[in-house]
C-alpha cells in the first residue's frame, strides 16, 4: 500500500473513498438496493435543480461555440433524468456479484478453499460530456460494492456536481456512506493526472470516451486501467454466405446506429460471390446514405470512392464504410487481424468449417457468426447494465457488467493446518 | 493494434512472436503436450551443454564479486535441470484452459452466446537470476497457447540462451513454431524498456523478482502488467484462539521457509490472551532463531527489540518478525488493512463470528482461518503449476495457474440476426 499524506484535496477525497469502500464491501444486497432506489427517487425529486445546473453548462458551452452534436450530448431534459433514474432501478434487479463463489474445493489435507468475488475497492471513472454517465457509473459501482471517484468533463461540471449531490444525499439517507460517490476536485489536466497516478489509493481506472482520452490514460496511468476501446468492426461475407442474409446484416451493422462502437466500419467480400454481391450491397448501402470507400473491385460501382491505406483502420462513426474483395477466408482473417480494433468482427456463412475457422482465428472480444456486430452490448447479452465494452485482454474483454467490476479473494479455512 | 516497423531487433522478435502466437492459439492440447514432452526430453539430453553455459555465467558472477546466495540462485546442476524437465512434464498433466466455456446461454432472440477462454497472445516475462524460470515460464505459456518473450537477468544470459535454444529446437521438432519461445535481444535497461513500451505487440507483461523490479515495471510499462507482489503477511491470534494451535501456526508461518512471499512477517495478539500467549510465543520464536521486533507489550520479554514504524511494513524474508498486542479484532483488521501488502493474512480463532468478520473485512488475495500463511501457493491450492502470486486486483489475484494465463472471447452465433 502506498500512502499520500492527505495534503492535497485529491488525497483527502481518495482517503474518504477508501473508508467508504470498506463499508460498501460489507454492505448487504438489500442495503445497496435500498440505496439505489433512494438515489433513483432523489434524481426525480431533484429534477428541476439538476436541469437548472445543466442549463448553465449548456449556456456556457453554447457561448463558447461548442458544436451542436456535443451540446446535444451535454443537454439533459426530464426524459433523460427519468432514464437515469430508471437505469438505477434496473441495477436493483440485477444479482449482487459480491460473495459469489467462483471455485471451491476441499484439498487433500482437508483445507477448505473458496475463491469469492469481492469489490475492487475504489474505482476511478474518467469520462466525457454525457452527464448520464455520472448516475450510471455510480449505480454500477455501488451495486458491485465499490466507491467511485468521478472525473467528468469540465463542460458538464455544474450538471455533474448537482447529480452527485443528489446521489450522495440519497445514499446517506439510506444508511450507506455518502462518500460512496465523489467528484474528483479541481479542473484541468493536473487533476486528471492525480487520479491517474494514484496507485494504491485507486484500485482501477476506467476511461470512457474517445480514442484520444483512452490513449492518454493508458499512457500516463500507473493505476491499472480497463480500456473501453474503439470499434473498427468488420463484416466478412463468405463464399458460402446466404447473400440476402449478408445484405441484411451489412446494412444493419452499418446503419442501425452509426455513432456507436459496435457498428460496422469495414466490409470484406469473398471473390467467389463478389460479382453478384458487390453491386447489390453497394446499391443498398448507397440507398441508405452510406459512402463506400472501395478497393479496385468495389470502384467499378458508381459512387464508390477510392479507399486509402488509412481507411482500413478508420472508425468512421458515420454513414461511411470501407470495402474490399478478398481472395479467400484466410485472406479475410489476415486482413481483420491486421486492421481490426479487436472489438467485434462477423462472418456471414452457411459453412460450418468456415465459421469454425473464423471463430478460432479472429482474435477479437466478440466474434459473430450470421449476426450483426450491433449485438455486442451488455444489454443485448443479458448483462442488464454495462460500463463500457473492453477491448483489452486483461481482466475483462467485451461488455463489462457487474461481475467485471469485482476482483476475487481466496478464503482458506483449516483446523490448525501447518506445512 | 499498434505496429512498429520491424527495424529494431526487438520489433522483429515481437513480430515473430505474434505469428507464432496465432499458430499456438489453434494448436490442440495433444500437440502442445507432445511439444512439452519433447522439451523436457531435450533439456535432459542437452544437460552438459546447459551446464557448460551456466558454469561460464557462474564464473563471471564470481569474479565480479557476486554474493554467495545470488550465485546459488544462478547455479544449475543435474538435479536442477532434471527438476526443470519434470516441471514441464507436470504441465503436460494439467487440463488445457484454452476453449473452456465460462458462460453460455441462448438469448431471448435465439442468439447463442458463449464466453470461451483464449490465449492472451504474446506474454512478456521479466525476471531475475534463477534460470529455471526460463523453462517454467515457457512451459506454462506454451500450454496456455501463448508465445513468450523472456527477459532474464544479464548475469544468466548464457544459461538462458542455452535453455531457450534447447526448448526452441524441441518445439520445432514436435511441429510447433520455434518462435513460441524467444529471448528478448540486447542487454541493459534499453531492451527492457522496449519490452515495457511494446503495447499492441505484447499483450501482457509479468515481472518476477524483487520489489524494485516490480515497481519499475509498473511505473514504466504501457503494456498491461500482472504484478507478482511482495508479501508482508500477518498472523492474528484472536481472543478466542486455541493457543497451542496459534503457536504452531505462527512458528510454521514464520520459520518453515523464510525467503518466500507467503511467510509471516508480523504477529498480532489480542490483549485478552496476551498475558498467556506473548511469553510463550516469544520463547518459541527465539528458540527457532527468530528476532522479535516488538511493541511495548512484547518488549517486556527478554531479547525482544523495539519495533520502529518501518517494521510494520517490512517484509524481512529472514528469521525476524514484528509483533504487537491489539485491543480488539477490529484493531487487528485496521492494522492489517494499513500495513499488509494484501498477499496473505491469517486469523487463529475458534469464534465463528470473529472468523467471519476477519474474512469479510481483510482485503487480501488470500485470507486464512486457522491455517498457516504458507498455504497460499499454486501447488498447495492444487493448481499444478504457478507463474507467481498476484497481489493486484485486476485479472488475477492470488496464485496464477494456467487459467489465469488466458483471456476470453465472446462467440455469438445467429441465423441472420439483426437489430
Amino acid at each position: 500500500m502506498q500512502h499520500l499524506a492527505p495534503q492535497s484535496a485529491f488525497a483527502g477525497v481518495a482517503a474518504r473513498a477508501r473508508v467508504a469502500s470498506t463499508e460498501l464491501a460489507l454492505a448487504t444486497r438489500a442495503a445497496k438496493d435500498a440505496a439505489l432506489e433512494a438515489m433513483a427517487a432523489a434524481l426525480l425529486a431533484d429534477t428541476s435543480a439538476i436541469l437548472a445546473a445543466n442549463a448553465a453548462d449548456v449556456e456556457t458551452a453554447r457561448s463558447s461555440g461548442t458544436p451542436d452534436h456535443l451540446i446535444d450530448r451535454l443537454r439533459l431534459d426530464e426524459a433523460r433524468i427519468a432514464a437515469m433514474a430508471q437505469g438505477l432501478l434496473d441495477v436493483v434487479g440485477l444479482p449482487d456479484p459480491v460473495g459469489e463463489v467462483l471455485r471451491g474445493s476441499t484439498l487433500a489435507n482437508g483445507l477448505q478453499l473458496r475463491q469469492v468475488r469481492v469489490p475492487f475497492g475504489v474505482v476511478g471513472i474518467i469520462y466525457e460530456a454525457r452527464p448520464n454517465v455520472t448516475a450510471d457509473a455510480s449505480g454500477i459501482c455501488l451495486k458491485s460494492g465499490n466507491a467511485v471517484l468521478l472525473r467528468g468533463s469540465s463542460s458538464a461540471l455544474r450538471s455533474n456536481t448537482a447529480i452527485v449531490a443528489t446521489l450522495r444525499r440519497a445514499a446517506a439517507e439510506s444508511g450507506l456512506p455518502e462518500d460512496a460517490v465523489q467528484l474528483v476536485p479541481g479542473e484541468g489536466h493536473e487533476s486528471v493526472k492525480e487520479l491517474m497516478r494514484a496507485r494504491g489509493l485507486v484500485d482501477v481506472l476506467i476511461p470512457r470516451g474517445g480514442a484520444g482520452l483512452i490513449a492518454s490514460v493508458v499512457e500516463e496511468s500507473t493505476v491499472p486501467v480497463i480500456e473501453t476501446g474503439v470499434g473498427n468492426c468488420h463484416v466478412y461475407v463468405d463464399s458460402a454466405a446466404d447473400l440476402d442474409m449478408a445484405e441484411r446484416i451489412v446494412l444493419n451493422a452499418k446503419t442501425h446506429r452509426t455513432s456507436v462502437c459496435n457498428s460496422a466500419e469495414s466490409l470484406l467480400v469473398h471473390q467467389d460471390v463478389a460479382a453478384e454481391f458487390v453491386p447489390r450491397v453497394v446499391r443498398a448501402l448507397q440507398e441508405a446514405g452510406v459512402l463506400v470507400h472501395g478497393d479496385q473491385a468495389f470502384l467499378r460501382e458508381p459512387g464508390v470512392v477510392r479507399a486509402t491505406d488509412e481507411d482500413w483502420g478508420t472508425e468512421y462513426l458515420a454513414l461511411e464504410i470501407s470495402a474490399a474483395v478478398v481472395p479467400s477466408l484466410d485472406a479475410a482473417i489476415t486482413h481483420i487481424r491486421e486492421h481490426s480494433s479487436s472489438h467485434s468482427d462477423a462472418i456471414v456463412t452457411d459453412s460450418q468449417s468456415h465459421a469454425q475457422r473464423f471463430v478460432a482465428a479472429v482474435d477479437s472480444a466478440a466474434v459473430l457468426v450470421n449476426a450483426s456486430t450491433r449485438f455486442t452490448d451488455g444489454g443485448e447479452f443479458g448483462f442488464g447494465a454495462e460500463i463500457g465494452i473492453s477491448t483489452q485482454k486483461l481482466h475483462a474483454r467485451g461488455p463489462k457488467g457487474l461481475p467485471e467490476m469485482t476482483s476475487t479473494k481466496y478464503v482458506v479455512t483449516g483446523a490448525g493446518h501447518i506445512r
